[in-house]
């Protein structure tokens, strides 16, 4: 394949968003595994409402998102100082870091369902600033999102 | 936040695209995880090459992917047929299904690094087709990828 086809930019349309507590990103927690106690809210956009139709028996779903508040110069950079590393200021490359500055602004919420209700799915797991839009939502698959042997 | 403001696309640049043996989605396996004894590649593009200091010590990645060579109206389907319910043509609404027919395209591929050449990275855990375009690379971590309790 050429590479100026696969160099093109996408465009994906958001199919909701998000709604929490938590108007910016150095506010929110770190993780959503990590605040399980706190419950948030996806709004999923009418015309998608039809692809939720099962999700009432996935315990655990990814919300991938964009990361629309993180600023734009941090999110533009290459090498950061990952949250396990600020004491000595180390850098890492972005890509080995799961850092919310990122260029592509993706980022993966695993979140616990604790309901749905017509268009609006309710969830266990905040680690999003209010208003994040979400671009796809899949359920959490051990077989899928666990490697057959973790250590190696 | 305004409505109008979250539901705009998104565009998000390529940082690198897959090389694989596989030319059709039809003729790869379903599923990363489950094709661990067939190696790729990843070529990062120049400009981001720096992104990947410290992927060495990354022993599993998530490749976040546009899946660009799905069909265009099943990708725009909501409702799909999956893997497990071939047998009854049973349908489920695609956000409660991995497949990769769906609204985003994003694809979320588990491999094993084997090694890091430059801007090229070796893995195991083939699922994509030729071509496809990266658009994100993160590690996997346990406390971040499987929920504090799993079963609930």
């Amino acid at each position: 394949m050429p590479e100026q086809t696969v160099r093109q930019p996408v465009r994906i349309s958001p199919i909701g968003h998000v709604e929490t507590g938590y108007g910016r990103p150095e506010d929110a927690p770190p993780q959503a595994t990590e605040n399980y106690r706190e419950q948030g809210r996806v709004v999923v956009y009418d015309e998608y409402r039809d692809g939720l139709a099962g999700l009432e028996n996935c315990p655990h779903i990814w919300l991938l998102v964009w990361l629309h508040a993180q600023d734009d110069d941090q999110a533009a950079e290459l090498r950061c100082v990952p949250r396990g590393l600020t004491a000595t200021g180390e850098k890492r490359g972005v890509f080995s870091t799961r850092s919310p500055n990122r260029p592509s602004r993706l980022g993966m919420s695993l979140v616990r369902v604790v309901g749905i209700d017509g268009n609006v799915i309710h969830f266990h797991g905040v680690d999003l600033v209010d208003g994040t839009p979400v671009l796809d939502i899949k359920p959490w698959v051990r077989s899928t999102d666990v490697p057959p042997h973790p250590g190696g």
